[in-house]
């Protein structure tokens, strides 16, 4: 058993089954924000945590870089840096949504009020992704195959429940629904065509597992702070 | 003493002197090169065996990448990533000059026959990286600051004494004499700034130190493999 692969087909439904089913778009605090209610202290307090996430981002995209052995494959991935990373690439984009929510945006880049459960949790992905061999580091990227869904609700549910925002606040996330679809097909290629063993294919279904108890754990530290929230 | 940062001038200087007394120009395989000296065999297996450091550039840089908190520093450095990576980079350049010098493209691609000492060092410029502070790691870099000179004279030497090598094979040297002043002067600058107590400028320093003695240490390889070298 240990040593052959999955086909493909088998190997791919193992990611999405385990994905789909802990993925974060059916947290509490998801759920609220979509049916419109979370306050706008509460919606801010989101705002600020989740930006520390976004600032891992290209530090893990770099670190998932070094990884490589391959020029083809940085190239393809040097994309995601510039894609946070340009002047008005996602880290612009969030500090300007979070200007438009009613947060202090010089505090919110400063990182320095991120909850410490929010911390942890964001520093464990930069920590999975540098320890992790390069399929292992792309897997638990493969969220973003789940991503796209989550996003689209999530412009409609603030368009329609939290008309104080700004509409366009939230270019980032309509943005991020092509991209994170384009960037998950892509990357799920990579994870099904590199992953040539069934000890890897676990390994690489269980750092997704892990990227998911990452994603889940940062809300439950922002509900968690919130406390009692409205029905 | 250990608390009180030099004054740049003072700490640039230091830097300067270090860097430039070990610097590999003056390495005996360099001399002989640069003399025309090296039988074509010797020339192949410098290009041959130079190119695994080449590779371990985008690694180390992307390692750099990941230890910068700011979007500024990763949106000036990942340009040292496209300079290699890019389909037209130092790398495909470099491969290209070792065809030209009769080298097997393929084997030079996939670093088999890369001698253990030169992949000892250049591992170790990886591993410096990765264990290094974002100044030091920035500062080990500063061997660049030495770097156009000698790639200047290397580019005049190969057209004078190593007729047989195309002239174009040269193109990746010429590009890199202007590109490493840039490059070695902006990441000087930075370390300069960075380096806030004397401690660091003394970290900065050991870097750059080691550093030095990794390129030595691949010629020194390279120069073993050898033999006896022609007068």
């Amino acid at each position: 058993m240990s040593g052959a692969a999955l086909p493909p087909e088998r190997f791919e439904a193992w990611l999405r089954d385990e994905g789909a089913r802990r993925y974060h778009a059916t947290h509490p605090f998801h759920l609220r924000m979509h049916a419109g209610a979370l306050t706008p202290e509460q919606l801010r307090r989101w705002v600020l945590n989740r930006y520390y996430y976004q600032t891992r981002i290209p530090v893990k995209d770099a670190l998932i870089l070094s990884k490589s052995e391959d020029p083809r494959f940085r190239r393809w991935w040097i994309q995601r840096l510039h894609d946070h990373d340009d002047e008005d690439g996602g880290l612009a984009l969030w500090l300007r949504m979070a200007g438009a929510v009613g947060c202090d945006v010089e505090e919110v880049a400063s990182c320095r009020a991120v909850l410490p459960g929010v911390r942890f949790a964001c520093d464990a992905y930069v920590t999975l992704v540098r320890d992790a061999t390069l399929v292992e580091a792309v897997a638990s990227s493969l969220t973003e195959c789940f991503a796209p869904d989550l996003m689209a609700e999530r412009v409609a549910a603030w368009e329609r429940h939290y008309p104080w925002v700004p509409r366009d606040a939230l270019t980032y996330f309509r943005a991020r629904v092509p991209r994170a679809r384009t960037d998950g097909a892509q990357a799920l290629t990579f994870v099904l065509r590199e992953a040539r063993t069934y000890d890897v294919q676990a390994r690489c279904v269980q750092a997704l597992v892990r990227k998911t108890e990452i994603l889940w754990s940062l809300l439950d530290a922002v509900e968690q702070a919130g406390g009692t929230v409205p029905p």
